[in-house]
């Protein structure tokens, strides 16, 4: 029903048919995540879940682990690329320390989702138990309900932490059943023995793993704090019909874990960019997903999300603002 | 010297070097043609030039000429898409009628570009004389000098006419030399058999020309008094160091007309989307441009350049904002 009377308003706008191509699509999910044909984006907020990672000291990535506390004071202090975007577009930016190695003074503003102090290695064993997992889990739902009794319907997630790459690579490699060389990429810029390194420790890792492929248990081997947290929080937002935004590769590994656990998920979502880490177009494609942007990001952050964001704003204000054929006059279609 | 002063600013940033990717080329580029390190976009304007097309009466389009007087109207009304993401992005729009079949009333807030009540079909003869073409130039210039009066550094520009994407195409046909089955589209929304149509009809008239490959000449012979009204502001714009914003087919092809008049203008231009319309994406690849977005429009009016401009903006705010390695006390790449 709403979908008909959507599509409708959508094809009776002042253009021919089709002709604003994605923006069409995005209007009509907007529209339908919502319930209604007059849809707003309402104090859109972006999570950026940070945590550090044990298979970090196996030389996975490019960059100290020290980056990811560094980097989460950066964000506090408004000076990372995705403070940026975020002042640009008025979204709220909220950092949760998810685990990070560092104890952050209390009195500054990051979410509370420490769960410990990063990771173990997954290469000989797991990153977590699996009361841990389930807590990450909890916490990101946590963090989505206050921001949802805010009036927020509109969030996107983004993460920090050196090593993740590995975490989402590994994931993907099992859930979906490709060879890991197809799942890994440079990171934050791994040159081309350092990314051989990479994976043979993945694979190694892989080889070590005796468990099954249930997706419970392969995300507390594998994850991150960081990734679960955000498979949480995505989970909570798709249940509260918020407009779920991903970012690159590893929030859509945390996806895929989300869509594994509830598939009615998959239509809260909004795929916001292709990123350039090797593995992020092939899981897209594994997902059927049609991102918004492809500008060669390789960020992460969330920052895909806030430069996407002025697009889902395009597409409700279209349908909210555009005349029709009939109010303006004009000769539809000969 | 500005240009390495730009890349150190910008690889000195809090991010792995090339991790924003495309906004980090476009960072660089339009600290260039703004001749500074710490850009900033001015009263951004949207030129949208409108007129009509004897050649639309020989049936290559899919909606009736009377659209594109209407489309005016409705621009002035506030209530094309146009209107829409530049009132999103406070973008100034300017509607110009370079040749509209219609007598607009003139208090209407419409810039004086008038050439002739729409060109002559080219099926048989030149579309406009060589005097009217130059005067689209100059009146195109006119329209920039006004706007770069009011401080305005960074312009996009977009069209109206029915009938346009075939002068687009037969220009770009015997510009490029390509096929004209490879350069036209379905435009507004020809089916299979008005497509074939509308090849038979411009191969025809492509046979008719007896002239010779001089740019002026083709450009008078096929032209639309918008496309050449956008070469002549786009010329104009590339030397006043403005930032240019080109929209999709029918503005790529009035692009290659201006670069084919001064290769200048090639590193003041930001090709803001790949259209829909089947000749872009080659046009595109010839000119080795690569645009921002690839959202599957096909609609003109410079939709493409009103929904890029954000990311024009998260360039500029990034080289501007972001904290750099040092300031923000964070180690570098291992």
């Amino acid at each position: 029903m709403i979908t008909e009377d959507l599509q409708i308003l959508i094809d009776n706008k002042t253009k021919p048919p089709g002709s604003l191509g994605m923006l069409e699509t995005l209007a009509l999910q907007i529209g339908e995540i919502l319930g209604t044909t007059k849809p707003q984006l309402i104090n859109p907020h972006l999570v950026v879940f940070a945590a550090d990672h044990g298979i970090a000291k196996e030389g996975v990535s490019a960059f100290p682990k020290e980056v990811t506390r560094q980097m989460v004071l950066n964000f506090l202090n408004g000076g990372a690329a995705i403070n940026v975007f975020c002042r640009q577009h008025d979204i709220h930016l909220q950092v949760v320390d998810a685990g990070v190695n560092y104890d952050f003074e209390s009195h500054l503003p990051l979410g509370k989702g420490k769960i410990a102090k990063g990771t173990a290695s997954f290469l000989h064993g797991p990153a977590m138990t699996a009361s841990e997992a389930e807590l990450c889990l909890l916490k990101g739902e946590t963090v989505v309900t206050e921001i949802a009794l805010k009036g927020c319907n509109v969030i996107g997630f983004g993460e920090m932490g050196i090593g993740n790459t590995s975490s989402a690579a590994v994931l993907m490699s099992l859930l979906c059943d490709l060879p890991i060389s197809d799942c890994i990429g440079r990171g934050t810029g791994l040159n081309d023995e350092q990314l051989l390194k990479k994976q043979n420790i993945l694979e190694q890792a892989i080889t070590n793993y005796k468990g099954s492929k249930d997706v419970a248990e392969l995300m507390a081997y594998f994850g991150g704090f960081e990734l679960l947290e955000m498979t949480g929080a995505m989970l909570a937002a798709g249940k509260r019909n918020m407009v779920v935004m991903v970012d690159g590769f590893i929030a859509t590994a945390a996806y895929l874990c989300a869509y594994r656990m509830d598939k009615n998920i998959r239509n809260k979502v909004i795929f916001c960019h292709e990123s350039e880490e090797k593995g992020h177009r092939l899981l897209l494609a594994h997902l059927q997903a049609k991102p918004l942007l492809g500008l060669h990001l390789r960020l992460g952050e969330g920052t895909g999300c806030a430069l996407a964001y002025p697009l889902l704003k395009s597409a409700v204000n279209f349908l909210n603002e555009m005349a029709s054929f009939q109010s303006a006059g004009i000769a539809n279609k000969s």
